[in-house]
């Protein structure tokens, strides 16, 4: 699936308020007159947006012939669509059979204006040090204990996680991207991070300070938790592929 | 300046209903106190998107230095800003000294979903033969007397312009953009070439048919008009520059 997400409370139903997984399962609720839960690679914040949300869900065994791309879509309100589906076996699960996950982070460092064009989708910081947050960037790699970049919340059996991944991407306009693939994500990892790499950016944090800082452990060693609208879960990844 | 239309009756200033035109006027009253006129290099189309529009005003003589990207940028609405600004000779008019502007139209292929953050920009098409789109793009070049891909409205001294530039971008996604690049443009011109290329791309209209289309110089013998979501006005070339 893929989503923007500025006028929903998250993924996850909850009682008041739009959500991603809410809107699904009312469409499903159309299609199917019965309730589904679906089950998603895992809960995007409110104001966080998807390009490639995987899902899944089991759809009672009488039904078989749906296109659900078509079905879906023809129900969800504009801001989500049903990108592609597939039968997949009773042992997927869209969270716990993900190997890793893929988020970007945008930020924009015009100091004067914001594209219009782009204003949802990205943090408006000014300029950055693009340097000073690459080199940023290859500090936060490998596995770690990485409780100073999670928010309280949610307990978690474990906080270590190994990133696979991490680069920063500058093209010729404001925009600069930072990408993040791990196996794993704690509650708002990516956003601190983003915050990090901001701190960074705006020289108030040196790069060199970073595994100190994992190694505390505490997430009042790292700086603030960047925006929302910055962040955008870009892809999940599967062993063989998704099935 | 820079704005996503969506949300407005168009470029110009109207007695009902929100403008571009409207907006900035407000913008400069509010800085400077007086009644401005604002002078673009044309006029967009309610719904309509523009990257880099130039316009032009005369600030009263006595005001000199103001920061206008900072000042009009903390008054206009989220949708439009201005992405820089200079003084010019008083021989400079944004519309009549500008030698020609680009348009894209934005076509979106796939059939079953729209990315939505692509939607408020594109066209939802479905499928479309991209080659015969590239050939008819070819016979959309040259001076020639557009009025079969005028709507009226506006009278206009020469219904002739001359197109330089044409060219469809195909990327490895769904969506396409056609780019036009041209001394002027008629009352929807891009709009209804874009309806042209799309009758084109649905196999309705062939690419051979098109310079008798043109000389044919009747509205009723091209094809529908484009939604406006898809235009966007790229940008606008002046001679040496933009002084």
């Amino acid at each position: 699936m893929a989503y923007t997400g500025g006028g929903y409370q998250g993924w996850q139903r909850q009682a008041a308020g739009k959500t991603i997984q809410g809107e699904l399962e009312k469409a499903l609720f159309t299609i199917l007159r019965q309730p589904i839960t679906v089950h998603a690679s895992g809960r995007t914040d409110a104001g966080v947006h998807a390009l490639d949300q995987v899902v899944h869900f089991d759809p009672p065994s009488e039904i078989r012939e749906i296109n659900w791309t078509r079905a879906l879509n023809s129900l969800l309100p504009p801001d989500i669509c049903v990108t592609g589906y597939r039968a997949v076996s009773s042992e997927f699960h869209a969270r716990k059979s993900a190997q890793s996950k893929e988020y970007s982070y945008r930020f924009w460092t015009e100091p004067e204006y914001v594209l219009p064009h782009r204003r949802p989708f990205v943090w408006d910081t000014g300029p950055l040090d693009t340097q000073a947050m690459s080199k940023a960037c290859q500090e936060l790699r490998g596995r770690h204990d990485f409780t100073s970049f999670m928010n309280t919340g949610t307990p978690v059996d474990s906080t270590v996680r190994e990133v696979y991944r991490t680069e920063l991407e500058t093209g010729s306009g404001p925009e600069i991207i930072f990408f993040i693939r791990a196996n794993g994500f704690l509650k708002q990892m990516v956003r601190n991070m983003a915050g990090l790499l901001f701190s960074v950016g705006k020289g108030q944090t040196a790069p060199e300070q970073i595994p100190e800082l994992i190694s505390r452990r505490d997430r009042k060693a790292a700086p603030q938790t960047a925006p929302a609208r910055g962040l955008c879960l870009e892809k999940v990844f599967y062993p063989l592929g998704r099935t």
